[in-house]
């Protein structure tokens, strides 16, 4: 696609074209926007680019991005010790914030376990996981990895490491999406829905 | 979405999400892979936004992108001089370019008349238009200005424009797209495709 293009708009095509969730065509029709935004907002956007790299590092505790040393949710004395949900990425600790459900703290993964991909537990922050809970502060892991192949594997595990000490481990429901039709829930997750049916009156 | 993050990664998010075709989530999804990215290939990419607004303008000539006073193809000595092609955006040479049909100049209006928008003739290159072909050299004027309402409205306030001056004035066909299926085709694009049917044989 970019071969059509000559110089640093070709290369700007080639660039943008690496991005997740951008192809050729997208890369293109980017790049053709920045030809006409004003250069003082393209600086703005290189300049995120570059700052972001410079000043987000990952927190020391739980792994979620940060701009110190600790993040703000690790920071915060109004969280709750005692439970801790583990997450596979940051992204997922701010859909849980969203959510205002949980006032514990987190633990990001940073990953799933993914024998095809090389991703074992030693690749995990599962060793950062246990020095957290040898404290004993915690009594609930609450696993929050992704409902596939990969998280429920990493679930397991993590459901197996942890069965010794002690602990309520829990994990997040499966069922319905909430605003779905029945009828165009794939089978698995309507088989889930069955499987953890709630009574609704003793 | 971004109020859920903090900083540099705000930032960016909210840099990100003004792309055309990026939403929210797309850009919190960038941005966490910019986080997972070598910070020298950031780099890369930010100067790629900084170089392409440094080098690239438009053609003098034609209006199309270019890194010098005038562009490739109006440099080139090989095109033929006597057909303009008239189109709405530089990424439309690139796509007729990339047909190998066409071996004559271009001329890039900037838009097409848009008048919700403020666009009229007077904020397109329609005056320069008309300084070109005032040499007599050109002797057809290809319109494939977009086929919708702006592209067919331009189309034909220059072919009433162009109507007098002796020149052979051309609109691309429209028609049924190769590889379509014809039953789903929308009807004014069925009724095009009749309006304009080709005789196979006298």
């Amino acid at each position: 696609m970019s071969a059509a293009y000559e110089g640093a708009v070709a290369d700007l095509i080639a660039e943008l074209g690496q991005l997740p969730g951008v192809g050729p065509k997208g890369a293109q029709r980017i790049a053709f926007h920045i030809l006409a935004t004003d250069t003082a907002d393209v600086a703005r956007l290189a300049e995120a680019l570059i700052q972001v790299k410079a000043k987000v590092r990952f927190c020391a505790t739980c792994g979620n991005v940060a701009e110190a040393e600790t993040c703000r949710i690790c920071l915060d004395p109004r969280r709750n010790d005692t439970q801790i949900c583990v997450v596979e990425e940051p992204r997922d600790v701010v859909a849980i914030e969203r959510t205002r459900e949980f006032r514990g703290r987190y633990h990001v993964l940073g990953g799933a376990i993914n024998p095809i991909n090389g991703i074992g537990p030693d690749e995990l922050r599962i060793r950062e996981l246990m020095t957290r809970l040898a404290s004993g502060v915690v009594t609930e892991v609450i696993i929050a990895t992704d409902p596939n192949v990969e998280g429920e594997a990493t679930a397991s595990y993590l459901s197996r490491l942890l069965g010794s000490m002690g602990l309520a481990v829990t994990r997040l429901a499966s069922g319905l999406p909430v605003g779905g039709d029945l009828e165009y829930a794939d089978e698995i997750t309507l088989g889930r829905a069955f499987e953890g049916r709630v009574r609704l009156h003793a």
